[in-house]
């Protein structure tokens, strides 16, 4: 489809982004859709992300996709934030209303959907053991939080970021947050023991480090319910353990999937074309294998 | 095919530009040939521009065609400036060489490249009367006159532009060119009659206007060359007449070939596909039709 002055864009500013999935499953599900759109990879960083916003919102642009290492510094040249995207202070999704830009992060509440969809638990009943306080797990942290999770216990190997997420979860929406150190002390794995749900946000198991894992095999239970921020493999180790103990497991595509079917809605105003984008998702994970 | 971080862009800077004939035919001619590059219309005007190009020349931009109302604002905008084109003060492209932009003009070389090709004139010898002093006559005037024409008048209705253009290009390239008022005048006749070549830089005979034509069919001589600028229609009455009387007519087209086929080689720094882009035109052309 050639791009004409009617065509929508939409960015995606980071770098390096020459691997995006998220370029193909936006432009795959536009094209499926017969809409006039084109997700466009702009590869910038953070030294000339002003010039890049200011300069692309009097284009016709409907919004932009954000990833690292700028979904912190593109909230400043923002008029709107989402009041979860705010808390959280983590911006992934820009959508341009005439000029008006209003940030969002659909990247925790993607993980959240994802979780319910593929359970069947209660949010409010349900205590969960994050592995990693990075970017991925403060989004899913903070978006299981202002969604009601009744605990959340955060591991990280440093110790000292599960500790501010943990603080900054417990002041901008309650405190229900505990960071969790001393790795395999019996107290960090009594909280392992009490948590409904264990989150692996540490990348470890993924292509280049396959042989890690958060955790011990042997201090998971059947009743526990596993999810891994990896899709590709899409059983880490973490998760192969876990299966073959019996718990529930989930890997990270319903995550990158309802995270960009969300950023479709607010960019289109359409509804989420979940199961298309899905589709686009596994081929080009069949792609990589 | 998808636009990826590798595809090179290139801005087409420029309101309105809903049907700009030179988006396809950059983009058919870059598909044709296999060029990872993408020719991307953006509709803006002068009081945006330049954050769209403080904007822009971060990204993958290889350059940008510049049209209306821009081609003259764009040059603050630009680190170099061609002779030509800053000599004629209008730019209509744009090269971008690591962040180094360079503003240049093909407007004019096109159609004396396709004055020259379609004719066997000699420029030297060569007394040109122009009607029209807008800006397609400006760019063409003086490039006539830095390629060495002998002799240019030029003629406007207002008859304050064609005085003001004659000047700019008598004291910046060589003293050569004339402004004749008093249309239908003996002494404007006589200079019409002197002519080799005559101009219609007017778009009188545009589809929107058909019927016009700037110059009476007996004051025709066989002898000599019609050109046109407008290629839509192919003839238009100043050129069915001039055929009529026979004179070698000349339309639009080679023009806006050869200024796109210019355009190419600098953006791509490969030969000019002069044929292809020709094909394609007149394609575009026909379905207008």
């Amino acid at each position: 489809m050639e791009i004409t002055v009617d065509t929508r864009l939409i960015g995606l500013l980071g770098t390096p982004i020459g691997h995006s999935i998220s370029s193909r499953m936006h432009n795959e599900t536009f094209k499926a859709l017969g809409l006039d759109y084109c997700y466009l990879p702009i590869e910038i960083g953070r030294e000339h992300l002003g010039d890049v916003v200011n300069g692309l919102k009097h284009l016709n642009f409907r919004g932009f996709g954000v990833t690292k290492p700028n979904k912190i510094d593109i909230m400043q040249y923002m008029d709107e934030m989402d009041e979860l995207a705010a808390m959280m202070g983590s911006c992934n999704t820009v959508v341009n209303s005439s000029g008006i830009l209003k940030g969002y992060n659909t990247d925790g509440d993607g993980f959240v959907r994802s979780l319910l969809s593929e359970s069947n638990i209660n949010l409010k009943d349900t205590t969960v053991f994050c592995f990693g306080a990075g970017g991925t797990a403060k989004a899913c942290c903070f978006s299981l939080a202002y969604r009601g999770a009744k605990k959340i216990y955060i591991s990280s190997r440093s110790g000292i970021n599960c500790e501010v997420l943990a603080n900054e979860i417990n002041l901008r929406i309650k405190p229900i947050a505990e960071s969790v150190k001393e790795k395999d002390s019996d107290y960090y794995l009594g909280k392992i023991a009490e948590s409904d749900v264990l989150l692996n946000m540490t990348g470890m198991g993924m292509h280049s480090n396959q042989n890690e894992t958060p955790i011990k095999k042997e201090a998971l239970d059947p009743r526990q319910i596993c999810y891994d921020a990896t899709y590709n493999p899409t059983r880490t180790r973490f998760l192969s353990e876990a299966e073959s103990v019996g718990c529930k497991i989930i890997n990270g595509l319903g995550m990158v999937v309802n995270q960009g079917a969300m950023q479709f809605k607010l960019w289109t105003g359409k509804p989420e074309p979940y199961a298309m984008m899905e589709n686009v998702v596994k081929q080009i994970i069949n792609e990589y294998k």
